[in-house]
């Protein structure tokens, strides 16, 4: 490979011909050999959103000539279209503000601006990484803000877009199977009768109330850090710029920003992303919660519950021939673990600020948009492969329904709960049905019975 | 001891003669010694608070008579009076629904009903647990009813409270340190100068950012289960039920409450309080920042950065004569430590509901709970005992603001960050002021230097 | 209630005359009104036999006269008798390093000796708490030593008995069911036999693999702090010091402990914690896993997998007359987010150690005795209320085998998987026995059929 | 592209042609198009030592003829070696079992082993994936073997030497200030003096206890599920399987396995993974420590505590010019917070098996690998970038020492506690020295206080 020799105030380094990044982001590479994860392309996106934006608010404020301007803004439109994927390698494990990949995109926007000026950016900076492209910022605050930028982007266009994908897809099974009586169970045991479509009507209230929280978490990722450079009081920077860069960033993205009142809290603390993880959690344990019931309700063939059946994706087993998993189900239960997880590891980041810094936001943002990414991706696949394909066993169901003997709780206003528990334990115990254990305990006749317990009747309150 | 004998569907059993409780509780106290845990208080009162709501419902719906109601009422009126908190000894961990805490409430106050209706409650019942106290009602909705009514007045009546003041004291340390410049510092390195109320400010933006996240969360919790009865379909309760017992109880406790608009998912999903944990996280993170700062700024008193002082409540050391330690600041990051490790058992049991109940519900009551009162007392303590008496040493603040090299940051327009760059560079490494390596560098003359670099310019964005 | 003076460096304060604590306890309870949390007694058990060898050791040492030795040793063993319960109020949210813990112990003890000695410890102090009871330590390394000690002695005397309790009744249920053949099940669909006894035996495995890693993890915990005082360096300590009291110790409590190899690591870290509790967090683990199979398994009575019967502890529903529920099962899975919970709380706070000492040692103290406490119990609960009362309902499980698609698995060796695959399909579509579908595909006639699935023969290996 | 059809039992599937693997790695492409962590190469490694390890074994068993087995050793060795690594494209979000997994290596291995045997895997298979490849497998055993196996391999080839290196590194420090006497911190406050040598002796003595954890958690570790098959039982496998395959992995790998002594806990506990985790956990602690401390004890450069020098890897800031960070301490904070949630993530997936299978195995050990990876390659990057490099501040560090009122403590045996409390509060009040405020109070003389007070006397016990 051909090297170029770049150079920062640490002096020189060599740097792989053909890159458009600098000094600093090869000296990032170099000294964070980290594992494998690296800055979110969602992030990268943002600050190229986010770089724009400053291009246009230094240019109308009088600040940056406009060639260099629109030079800057031509670079980040190229890296918008995923022309400079490539060119964004570093790690999450580098500096915990962020400033290393801050540095990426000065370094690669200021070579591409460079190039499109009709410079050669191995010789000569036409637009110089720090004095034009990072003009009036600092990574305290760009980072920050693309943070937010990235959450409300992906929150916006993939999660509440997937969730109420899968939503619909519950309420359309609600209605198909509203006419479906089948037994609850609470404690795994036999418990009064619902319908089917009931039960689903739970898991699309799941959904909407998942949805209501994450968007109202939503509302503080809007208040970006923009403006308040260093350490949070605006040095370098125009009194006006956190709201002119609000503004252009909302019309570019087409999503609603502000710049934050107070960019001391916007600089030290997380706690927009810690609120709006715990709302993707309760997100990720409703969806636990709806995979599990619908496995278990799945569970079979012959030796489960079996009253839903589900789709046949893949062969099960590599030894049990014809065997086939609820693995899409699997997959959502998964990704709750690591949703979980990353929750933990965001709220612990956000807790370890100091002073004017937190400085755990890699961490923070990567756990984030992770998150995001897995819930979104796994609710369309759950929907797409799992739960359009749902269908109602209503043999078993009706087979269950009639076999309970939690329907004897409509005998409660008739013969009290005492004698309605002694009508159940005997017809559990000796293998009755509660009508012949009603008629053997003499507690009513048979005719009363059929009168009583009528399961259609017990899915409902009544005046 | 004396003993009498109650029973309930399983058949008698001896229940200490003095106390109120019955059969159920009784059985819970044997079959689950388990751990010190026991229901919190809250929990109860909150409980009370709704018996006594649907007596009143029952009463004035016809199905409860009068005299029974009444009695019913007082019974749970003496428990909000703390006359009865020897009688509600459950432990925690029970059964998941809470069954047993609901009939350890029903026994208490059919027997006290008893009572006042000038009965014997160890020889009669004239109001029964079950069919009076319990009247349409089921553990499945009542226990997680309980657990919205205690979450939404332990918020509104110690948390929010407990913030406001402490952050009405921050604020006031705003003002009053607002024209105290000092050093500002990022990755605990030098950074460019703020005021020390503006780095309370920050402070303060946290709390307000929190309480504002913990109101957003409220409103979920202000949604009732009640009516649901045993597994969602309202089965045995009127129509009208849920409706009418969250108006009552919103009169009683002043507080706003609604009717679930699903009752499956008010049984089955605790995704409101996961979203109320992750906001008192993000408190508790914030919290912890702002201890870990204070009790930084005041570190020493010699060898520390000694820009604070915090009040000395209590000796240091057992075995340091004199020492003096930060000890509010202390219970405030073990409670956030704490804190954290409740969310993670909340969402761990919110996520592990089937079908349709979850049944883990005490453990997600107990921690939220011990979140709330923690967080409420350690803000209040933290106030009381250190934050008010907050005080500036600004001999300290004005010698480390004056010896900082990151003034340097004021250069940048001037003589641009790679210059600035080396004047900081050669200060640092020969010892010099900046002002020295400037002329030294031939960069600025002394008195340019001078007009340049004046610290409470630096404070604030320009236009 | 009447009140005398007692005074510390701080100067005056009233204590109430009943007590035999002295200023800093009560100082501290002034301070931290936070939360219900007290110090736990099995660290002030540790605690007493900590300054009781203190007392012998100092007086070996020359360092402590006879008498005064000895009235601390007597002091401690009434503690220890449980005397002076009522004496150790203080809270968990004090000082991170537990100074005002062991104040409390080195006030109540010195108080009481001087009683011991004759005086009246309320007009002087025959044993001074700092200089007589404290004699050659500091919280910093007393607290952490009473940590370790109260850790291994729970663990030692009740984790792993009740543990080891547990696994004696798993494995009498294992030989009970060793001949009963039954349905596997893998992804919760039907899979190929085994017996019951086997599937009892991996219960029984977990419960040895998790025994063996807290084993292990006691290593560690068995480290004692003692000798390194302030800060590791063992200042006012005699060199001999920590491994004369390790001695002591283990010869009182009959535990093994040892002097920790490097006093500087035995302040600040808490690693054998974190260890310990990852241990602990693998044993819930298991647990919730064994808690899980056992209610699912007794699931029903009629719509569930009703494999097994556990005992019937206590009426299940205050609605559903003669409902049972798998209340021991859920005390331990809602044990297990607690231990998990409680995990997260104690890492957190030991990664915050500064220079040289940690000062999160309440909250994980707190939480490692919970954790150990609850699974204690909770194993002793589930094994009297439930495991030691399931019973096979073998009715159940011969009708699941013989009517499992999975059988066909046999026939991998004979029809290759492929075609086997086909059998199960085929029979699954259109409701027949395995070796209907066979003979319809004309894979294998009846008499092979019953010569190759023979469940009895596919619950081993063979060679 | 270009494409052919493959087929399973679930019918045909277009597959590129280029590729390797066959029908049932396609559809687990096509049916979990969810986030972008791929199975982790360590794994697929693993896998490719156990699929060798088998055709050998089951060649020596007679079961597989030796051309079959042989072709499938070079394909394994092929894989080994890196030829292949484009070929294991799938999510971790599929499968719980890893299913799909075990069918890409049995699909590609097939397919290059056709290709070896001479014939073209388009058109047939020479070597069939379930048949030769997966011969007396299961996914239910394969998968959780190559878990161990990788874990084991990446714990002792990456972690243990990494952290070892650290250590020595730490050691090296340890001895080079051993005679460097500091003032100690406790609860950041000044505290009596010790050595930075003993200081660093702390974080050594950390390293060597983590060390000892993993390699404690490690036996469990070595423990293979192999010869379990579907259920545990062994189906379809030989008798001495799992013995012979664990004695022909020890080989291969140079690593000590056995075969695990009960299969249903291998295939449904990941106990062995949790207790490691939690080492992880403990080292993670302990590395934030350190890495804290470190930055902390660096902090300034002229307004922080700055005892220590750290080397200058980068330009610290893209706004404050001539800043330089800690910016490997960061990464190690980071890491920290990432070890710490994907603990939280195998745990949460250890506890949710089921019957015969735990099926949350891909994301339990995506996340173990991850701390292994991210463990290793940080402490590589902070001894390489960091540690190495660090340097006394021995003018600071003496002038801090000097400066102590701590040293006050040395007077305790002199003056008692209270009188030297009253020295240190005297001379904190008033700005003056301990001797000057032990003289003007009159409880020493200027040369009893030089005898007395000795710092290099203060960093060890005294007899």
């Amino acid at each position: 490979m051909e090297y170029r020799i770049e150079k920062d105030t640490m002096g020189e380094i060599k740097v792989p011909n053909e890159r458009y990044w600098g000094a600093q982001s090869e000296r990032s590479l170099e000294n964070f050999r980290i594992g494998t994860e690296k800055m979110p392309h969602e992030l990268i996106r943002a600050f190229a959103y986010l770089k724009r934006s400053l291009a246009t608010v230094n240019q109308n404020l009088g600040k940056l000539d406009a060639k260099k301007a629109e030079a800057i803004i031509q670079a980040c439109d190229e890296i918008l279209a995923g022309k400079f994927d490539e060119e964004f390698p570093l790690a999450i494990w580098q500096t915990g503000s962020g400033t290393q990949t801050n540095m990426n995109l000065n370094e690669v926007i200021a070579n591409r601006a460079t190039e499109i000026l009709g410079g050669d950016f191995r010789k000569e900076k036409l637009v110089h990484p720090n004095d034009h492209v990072n003009m009036s910022q600092s990574s305290n605050d760009t980072f920050p803000t693309a943070m937010h930028i990235a959450s409300v982007i992906e929150v916006e266009e993939k999660l509440l877009p997937s969730l109420a994908k899968l939503q619909a897809v519950l309420e359309e099974k609600e209605k198909a199977f509203a006419s479906i009586i089948k037994i609850g169970r609470t404690h795994l045991q036999d418990a009064t009768p619902l319908t089917l479509g009931q039960e689903f009507s739970g898991y699309k209230s799941m959904l909407e109330h998942s949805a209501s929280h994450i968007r109202l978490a939503l509302e503080s990722l809007r208040e970006l850090a923009i403006g308040g450079t260093a350490v949070g009081t605006g040095i370098n920077a125009h009194p006006k710029l956190g709201e002119m860069v609000s503004v252009e960033l909302s019309k570019l993205t087409q999503k609603q920003f502000v710049s934050a009142p107070n960019k001391f809290h916007a600089l030290t603390s997380h706690d927009a992303l810690v609120f709006a993880s715990g709302a993707n959690k309760g997100l990720s344990a409703n969806l636990m919660k709806i995979a599990n019931d619908i496995r278990w309700l799945a569970s079979g063939p012959r030796c489960g519950i079996g009253e839903l059946s589900i789709p046949e994706n893949e062969p099960g087993s590599s030894i049990m021939p014809g065997k086939v998993n609820p693995t899409q189900a699997e997959a959502v239960t998964m990704v709750t673990c690591q949703v979980f997880g990353a929750d933990a590891a965001i709220a612990f980041g956000a807790s370890q600020g100091n002073f004017e810094l937190n400085v755990f936001k890699p961490v923070i943002i990567y756990n984030f948009l992770q998150q995001v990414r897995l819930l979104s991706d796994v609710m369309d696949s759950f929907r797409i492969h799992c739960a359009q394909g749902i269908e109602a066993n209503t043999e078993k169901l009706t087979h269950n329904l009639n076999n309970s003997l939690m329907l004897v709780t409509a005998l409660n206003p008739y013969i009290g709960y005492e004698n309605a528990a002694k009508v159940a334990k005997l017809a559990h115990k000796e293998g009755l049905s509660l009508k012949e254990a009603c008629v053997k305990l003499e507690l009513l006749s048979e005719s009363d019975f059929d009168k009583y317990v009528i399961p259609s009747e017990m899915i409902h309150p009544k005046a």
